[in-house]
């Protein structure tokens, strides 16, 4: 079975903590490992094979995380631009065996009892052998009003329903044959491409289209194609149509982590009520209910009941519990006002490793470099600065011009202003340097690429 | 006329602006200024002398903020530990012309109408000319029960009334002849000696023997004869038992921002009662009544009322509104926890300027330096450290062992651990480098002074 997960979600509803470059399914919010991370983490002891749909911008993040959790063979669908599910499917579909049996996930829920999801998945998978398309349908525990439910008789399925309004829910609460549609699907490719064809025949058509002259373990439709293919979900394209649906209820501490409000539901409360995430614990005087995400800063909460508190190291929110899907209006609002605030955090993730700003001065400026044992940065150089570095960490082989030299610990090397460069860690160990740029401008488009392991431009 | 200021409060219900290295009078806080500044620029037009009583540690932060505002003369009281009002008084009437009129006046209030305090001050002069000590009674606007209070009948003074509970505090508000005791004071340096001599003459006695053998601009007692004078205010030693005392009652827009909630009270508010103090206003959504007070972080608040938001580089403080006064808590559970977060800001002072610490691990650190023009750092050397130094901004001298050289921006220095070395801006602008140590320790302790300007050790 292949486990095709779906990394494609913006996350904007988790803003500051999800932003453009790292979408929160990538953030490592719960002590070092992201949602992702779980995700394969979970599915390795399930199947064989992974897939993964991303956007082609954020991939680098599923590989590189897919290495910590030693996936080391995997295939990639990279989106130039985001399509919704259906188009995701078919893709994978088409660049496979059509006996493959498919376990599709998204990147970002919750799943607490691995048990319970093994035992649903197993029966998924018989179905799936049988030729069906599988739904997981999640017995609800309150009456939410933000998912789709799937009514049910048995495994058969009855109907597909909207995000009904309170009362609605509350009737599918009690019926108890309504479940969450989880987003989570089993099927073989042959029978998802057979009803694609009949449901669907765009999709199919514009997809095998985009797939053409395409091989390898990385598929990378072309812009152009891909905006060609309808946009458009699975539950509408196929689900909601096909006669061979069938669903498997399952409850197994599922939670798609969609807002704050959400976090704070499924996180871990103290006897307070207050749930804290992130690396240091925030010093409470009689405070309740509050939800507490922090990296770095130390943080004393006096008299403060059901707030939630979204720490960064260069943006703070703060809203009150229940109003969590009001942070799409912040995010609005910031997209007018300040839209690096909604792509970049301090630290950013690149294919070799990870830069980070320790100051931005009109003059200067200062970053934490860290590349990843045997990868280099681009061959490179810049109009508008100079660069200072020093080794603090690791093995380093540095191009400048026409020489190489290699740094260890107390390093240095300077990179006179439009001289072509190049960066690399030789060593076993990750590779640090603080870099001092000073010039008349800093942006990240001052980087002419002259060569590039990524194909970056 | 002298105007003593006195800057010796510690301001910790103002933490986390307010810390031990720069307490609030220095924080430069509303736009670019400090209280002290502001409490400088105002006084400038009603004296012609100032006298500064200061803790001996952060008195170099009351001559760099006096430089900013112009004034270039000024006496130094220098406090090697505080020791309340009354021995403060006492020293600096001692060590002046005994005929000189002081006006005294705390560093930290902010009084909004100076026309009807410089009305005040010229009626307390004419008093303090005939000999009567002069307290300024504030016009209560509201039954606060943290001041003491003055019973007055014109100038009459009646009785000084201790912090009153709530009810007491209303009777006083509705008497009308009751008002808040500023901390203010006017007299004739003789005059005010001769009551110590009355009525606190141990404070007197022992304040005459930590003077003996001190003269010039900067007189710093020692530690163990200021530790023999009774630490007493000015208020329980003369102004309670004189019957010279008179009050002048003024309505100035006077407040003591003593805390967070008093900070809101004297706020500009918006039209939904948002404080905003700092350089970057924060993005408000249905939210009202809170103060925020940021210098760097975008902040975003999304249906969150009454709440106190004061975010500092590394420490943030959520508070509801009317507990301000809770903050003693948390600094407590701090002395216990992170002294550390007690002490410094991210950005520290420094008689020569100030360093900033940009990152911090176990086996380097990464510091911003700026250097005021004319001033360099000790002559120094570390144990654990090796220093790399990059010139971002300015001219620099400097030494490292037998060899001086000159560098202007983008020049690199390399302090090898154990050599003795030293900084000095030689230009007429700020001089800023970057520092780099590698080690493997980078407390300030480990910096061992062959010589310095500022006489530290």
């Amino acid at each position: 079975m292949t486990n095709l997960i779906l990394c494609g979600g913006a996350g904007t509803r988790l803003w500051p903590i999800s932003r453009s470059s790292v979408p929160k399914q990538y953030f490592q919010l719960f002590g070092k490992d992201s949602l992702f991370q779980r995700t394969v983490r979970r599915n390795k002891k399930l199947c064989h094979d992974f897939f993964i749909a991303s956007s082609l911008d954020t991939a680098f993040i599923a590989e590189q995380q897919l290495e910590v959790e030693g996936v080391t063979t995997c295939r990639f669908l990279l989106e130039p631009t985001g399509r919704n599910t259906a188009p995701a499917l078919t893709l994978a579909a088409l660049a496979s065996d059509p006996d493959t049996i498919f376990l599709v996930t998204p990147s970002d829920h919750v799943i607490n009892d691995e048990e319970a999801l093994a035992r649903a998945v197993q029966r998924a998978e018989e179905l799936a052998r049988q030729d069906y398309l599988v739904t997981f349908g999640i017995h609800p525990e309150y009456p939410e009003t933000g998912f789709g439910y799937i009514e049910a008789s048995g495994e058969e399925v009855l109907s597909f329903r909207e995000k009904p309004d309170r009362e609605t829910a509350e009737g599918y609460l009690r019926a108890g044959n309504y479940f969450w549609n989880s987003g989570m699907f089993c099927y073989r490719g042959r029978v998802l491409l057979e009803e694609m064809e009949k449901h669907a025949p765009k999709v199919l058509e514009h997809s095998r289209l985009a797939l053409q002259g395409l091989s390898g373990n990385k598929i990378t439709p072309s812009m152009e194609n891909m905006e060609r293919i309808p946009s458009i979900s699975i539950d509408y394209a196929v689900m909601e149509k096909s006669h061979l649906i069938r669903v498997v209820p399952v409850s197994m501490g599922w939670s798609d982590l969609g807002s704050f409000d959400g976090i704070w539901e499924q996180g871990k409360q103290d006897p307070l009520g207050n749930v804290f995430l992130g690396s240091r614990a925030p010093e409470t005087f009689s405070s309740s209910n509050n939800l507490v995400i922090s990296a770095e800063r130390d943080i004393a909460l006096v008299d403060v009941d059901n707030l939630l508190v979204v720490d960064t190291a260069d943006a703070l929110l703060l809203c009150s519990r229940g109003n969590s899907q009001k942070v799409r209006e912040v995010v609005q609002s910031y997209r007018q006002k300040n839209p690096a605030l909604l792509e970049n955090h301090v630290t950013v993730p690149r294919p070799w490793g990870q830069f980070t700003v320790l100051l931005d001065t009109a003059s200067f400026k200062v970053k934490r470099i860290d590349v990843i044992p045997g990868r280099r940065l681009s061959l490179q150089k810049h109009r508008h600065r100079e660069e200072h570095w020093t080794v603090v960490e690791g093995k380093a082989k540095v191009t400048i011009g026409q020489n190489v030299i290699e740094l260890s610990r107390g390093g240095r090397a300077f990179i006179p202003r439009g001289e072509v460069h190049r960066l690399e860690n030789i060593g076993p160990d990750l590779l640090s340097i603080v870099e001092v740029q000073i010039g008349d401008y800093f942006g990240e488009d001052d980087i002419i690429r002259i060569e590039d392991d990524y194909s970056r431009r």
